[in-house]
């Protein structure tokens, strides 16, 4: 049997059919279109999964299902999706509009869920008896697996990880809360950081990579000034660092999962923060000789988000 | 069959016999001797597990297994305790030992997860699909219950939820690091609070009902004084509503169990506080029109350890 996973996101959706391995046997894509019917959006999704299906040389009878990993969160039960606000959905019957055009059974999750879930089927996590994927990007998500499982809560709200409260009253969140742990965790927390940084210093490198405008400032241009020894960069990775180390320390404390993967835009600093981070988060973790959580690197990369929403369904 | 629950507390032994709807059959009990060397001290808990399996009316032959419940860790695998403070234990072998006195398959873990399991087997979160209990106490423990089993994480140092990090270098807390979150939410924060604000207002009715000697305030002083409305005791109320609501919100943004239970000494405030806690929590929510855990107070009292124990062995 062969999966169908498809990666919905803000500006293009891509597909894949994928084994029972996770390995991606054909790949499709098309644009997000937000100016088109919810129908007609699904339309265009369930007939390029057909071509895409096609392509790799299988069946409809050889499809077991068809798993959507969404920016949003979905109702388990109905197949309704409550939230998906980048493709302008409220309350959208994901699944029964889907089954309209491929009678299968259709799984939908979140896209950092299905990004963990991915990682365990067939990247760093695999084979482990339970996981927390980070994606610290823009902001942080992330995905929960419990032996082979996606865990998104009972009610469908949790694995909400960037929303967990690392400072009371803190720095204000989009969410409307403060101190959300997205605002010390993600790449924005880091151009924040920079951009105090070189208000201060502007003789620092982080001021040269961004051209001199500090509204161009991005994470790698922190974490690049601060291997090569800048005073400001070196600080605000630190920092970073010792924030990110606190959160997983927090994750540690509280539901320690057998391995913690970072994944998303920030992680692509490799080794460089992997080595900081695990230097980091066992100074906050309660039980100092104990063993916890391995911190590993996510591997997958960008197709994480394709093999995770096949897999909905193995 | 019946199973036997102990109950390992810093001054007493609290043990029962146990039915398998978690209904106590019989009851013994010892003190807590630290006097004594660790093989003296299992053997006394032996004795009395023995004595009170003869009061049950019950023979070896039913019983089905023993669970301890500790204010410490233990490894699953092995059955040894790498801590328990206040026994003065490090690194023993409990499983072991216990098992030269009883020869029946012998169950540790952590007080606060026993207490959790006890609620989900005949208290409030009973037939649930997920729960997290909270020892609202001197200190926050928590006992976290999937599908029926207690999760303490992969390597058992997980459930910790007083040690999560809610305020970046905030209140030091006694593990040695700053910001805990029981810090803010405990029977000590509440303390902590109180005496910060009879310092500032000696007129406060706290003052009265300590006696004028604000070393001696405890926390039902406080929520007493909130009861009769007392302005700084409401206000110290209000405040450690508010933690709680955001402590709450941070388990239910990053797990999301069908239930939430509040017990230890400060859940003693029952309804006053539980109507507090209920309108807070949903504000640091990341999803405010969806359903969210439900909040409850502890229902079986200081038994819960008793059957939480024996329940290990279900």
């Amino acid at each position: 049997m062969v999966y169908i996973g498809i990666d919905v996101g803000g500006t293009g959706i891509q597909m894949g059919v994928v084994d029972e391995k996770g390995q991606i046997i054909a790949k499709g894509a098309i644009v997000t279109r937000t100016d088109i019917p919810f129908e007609d959006q699904v339309k265009a999704m369930a007939d390029c999964a057909l071509e895409t299906l096609e392509k790799s040389g299988h069946t409809l009878i050889e499809l077991a299902s068809i798993g959507l990993g969404i920016p949003g969160i979905a109702d388990q039960k109905t197949g309704v999706v409550p939230f998906c606000t980048n493709l302008g959905w409220k309350n959208v019957p994901l699944r029964e509009t889907f089954q309209k055009y491929i009678d299968k059974p259709i799984f939908i999750d979140n896209d950092a869920t299905v990004a963990g879930l991915a990682e365990s089927v067939a990247g760093v996590s695999a084979n482990t008896d339970s996981s927390v994927f980070l994606t610290l990007g823009t902001g942080v998500g992330a995905g929960i697996v419990i032996r082979g499982k996606v865990w998104s809560g009972f009610h469908g709200v949790g694995s909400e990880v960037g929303h967990m409260i690392m400072e009371i009253d803190g720095e204000p969140c989009s969410c409307g809360n403060r101190g959300c742990l997205e605002r010390y965790t993600s790449a924005t927390a880091i151009i924040r950081m920079a951009r105090e940084a070189v208000a201060k210093h502007p003789d620092s490198l982080i001021m040269s990579l961004c051209g001199g405008d500090p509204s161009l400032i991005n994470a790698k241009m922190v974490f690049d000034a601060a291997r090569e020894g800048d005073e400001q960069g070196l600080k605000v990775f630190r920092r970073y660092a010792r924030y990110l180390g606190q959160a997983i320390a927090t994750i540690v404390n509280f539901f320690d999962p057998e391995v913690i993967v970072l994944g998303g835009g920030v992680s692509k600093a490799g080794k460089f923060l992997l080595d900081a981070v695990r230097e980091e988060a066992p100074k906050y973790c309660i039980y100092k000789s104990m063993p916890i959580s391995r911190i590993e690197l996510a591997e997958l990369g960008p197709d994480a988000g394709i093999i995770g929403a096949a897999m909905l369904g193995l």
